[in-house]
């Protein structure tokens, strides 16, 4: 399990959402590590319930690009009306933001791999599932998986972005996959090499905006 | 932020859950690398509607630690039954496993700092959460920052675990850490310098055995 060396710290200081991606294929070894990646998470109880499809197949992902499409295009009618309410560095990144995600929302299909998560509800303690709150428990035993092999695609070059729009077309996908009925989607995610720079500088809020010293809004000072 | 030089694949492929912890302080700059992980980890829209309150007033541990020992009990009744119909090595890990993690329901408190994840709903877009089964996507852009904050423990020589049971107590956390109403809790992470080894070998399923190659159940061959 040698293969690529990478720093840690640099790897998630540069993380970012790469939306723009090649054609150009991914070699075996390098899907396997972040494969790999992903099988080393921890889960609630090691019980690992979650699966990933690795979609290469041109026309499985041409057929989820299809499904994809009219989910971003509606859902980014609310992005770009928000627009209207910025300016100057703020409404330039944003601007940018968009025109990526806008080129993903029509290309999704182009991108070599598409893995698909899935995960078994049945498997999971869910220990929020009977609050009068939404649920968000049950990722905890999946999205520590995607964050490992978003990390590993880091790692090797390779861009990646993670997408749960397509949730709302979830039965057509888990017919196109022959996901079994007890099994659900919780992700899409398109790899391949990036068209620009892809990954390098983040934008995220200061640690003391985020953590808190005992006591809900007493910004942590370390 | 430069602090600790770690390889990556190596982080993945050595983080266990640690659950015996020695009360030794954390020392600051080691927390903010920690936090600083998680701030760096992505999320839906780049809103990061997560929150952590870092707890190490004596007082609030021990609070939290008398609400999980009860919870822990319970829950455990289950596993310690279920040993039964194990034998041989996988019997004796179970047990150890079991061992540590009711060591932990005594001694949660004794953890130098508890991490205490919060999110705000109303800050995320939860595509399932309208669908005939259990949601989970709100989890991804929580769970991310917790997975990168578990690696940085382990680039820290911090022991950590995730539990998810507290959620069932999440009226008294909230009080005790005044939490505002419109957010909730998703998860306490005790941290602390390992009592044992701490960090070391993981056991995982096969990545065949959890990625599949275009169709569900289709075991991936790289």
């Amino acid at each position: 399990m040698s293969g690529v060396s990478q720093d840690l710290y640099e790897a998630m200081s540069t993380l970012r959402a790469v939306r723009r991606l090649r054609r150009d294929p991914i070699a075996d070894d390098v899907l396997r590590r972040i494969l790999q990646a992903a099988a080393w998470a921890p889960s609630g109880g090691n019980v690992q319930p979650w699966r990933v499809v690795v979609v290469k197949n041109r026309e499985k992902r041409r057929a989820i690009g299809d499904l994809y499409q009219p989910l971003w295009q509606k859902y980014a009618a609310g992005h770009h009306e928000h627009l209207s309410k910025l300016s100057g560095e703020v409404l330039a990144k944003q601007k940018r933001m968009l025109a990526a995600a806008d080129h993903l929302g029509d290309k999704l299909a182009e991108a070599p791999v598409l893995l698909v998560y899935c995960f078994n509800p049945a498997n999971m303690a869910i220990t929020d599932s009977n609050m009068d709150r939404p649920s968000i428990v049950g990722g905890a035993s999946v999205y520590l998986a995607v964050q490992n092999a978003m990390l590993a695609c880091r790692a090797e070059g390779v861009g990646c972005v993670l997408t749960t729009l397509l949730c709302a077309e979830e039965a057509a996908i888990k017919s196109l996959l022959k996901i079994p009925e007890e099994w659900y989607t919780c992700g899409v995610m398109p790899l391949g090499y990036p068209v620009g720079k892809g990954h390098g500088p983040i934008s995220r809020r200061p640690v003391n905006e985020l953590a808190f010293a005992d006591t809900f809004g007493n910004g942590v000072v370390l």
